[in-house]
């Protein structure tokens, strides 16, 4: 693995976010854990990555509080993987992520996979808003630090 | 770097969305054209990353469509890097992974980096929507695979 800065001290929280999943490929397993994998098999048949590989992200993210081990759903002595309500709430990562691809990665009436609500539709495309609901873009917002002393103005 | 299977021909927009950014945390790279960095040295002050590493990750994103090289804006000899249209369109992905960081990695008064509208607010929480704007979470949603032939039923 490439050595990288720890994050998990950043004051930036895409960063602590960033550093709690580990690997960026992790977030297919929480992707699949969504999609009702639960087992170690389940999840290795749809990444196709190396056991040990699996095994320790995996690990990262039990440790990490998005995964919860529990005990097998049939009453086998097996472990399985659910979603904690923290891992829950990745779920509009998941949905941003999956619709910057559709945008992005797909010829039209390309096979791919689709998240359909009851009704058999998409969900809306997120949009980034204000609190009174206006759309706010990249250029709408500011990222300053909050808890410290502010430079002095002159 | 940890093998892993390829991705960008998944029928899986994550997947493919996954695989365009490369390294996790590449998304702080971008997350840094968003918040004004163009330089090399800007990205490399603010990510503490060795050189080699960063030159491969920007080299990454901007051969998917993420950043763009363009020439220096004080009409110096180096080259900057913006996001590309594709790469602005990530904003709702570093929104939901900063509300997704502040939820849970910080302590009440702990400091950190804040994003602010105009009016001096942080974004609303993102909320997965279906088309007609009812709330939608991971239970009221599948996936499944289009372009294919459906499992024939009993």
């Amino acid at each position: 693995m490439v050595k990288r800065t720890r994050l998990d001290d950043s004051d930036c929280p895409v960063a602590r976010s960033v550093d709690a999943i580990g690997d960026w490929w992790s977030l297919l397993i929480v992707r699949d854990a969504f999609d009702g994998s639960r087992r170690f098999g389940d999840f290795r048949r749809s990444l196709g990555v190396a056991k040990n590989i699996l095994a320790a992200r995996l690990r990262t993210l039990v440790e990490g509080g998005v995964l919860e081990s529990v005990p097998a759903s049939d009453g086998g002595s097996h472990r399985e993987y659910v979603l904690t309500p923290m891992g829950r709430d990745l779920f509009p990562v998941i949905v941003a992520l999956r619709q910057w691809g559709e945008a992005h990665f797909f010829d039209p009436g390309e096979p791919r996979s689709e998240m359909l609500d009851a009704r058999g539709r998409p969900p809306r495309a997120l949009e980034v808003r204000a609190v009174d609901g206006g759309a706010l873009g990249p250029e709408d917002v500011v990222v300053r630090k909050v808890g410290r002393p502010e430079e002095p103005s002159r």
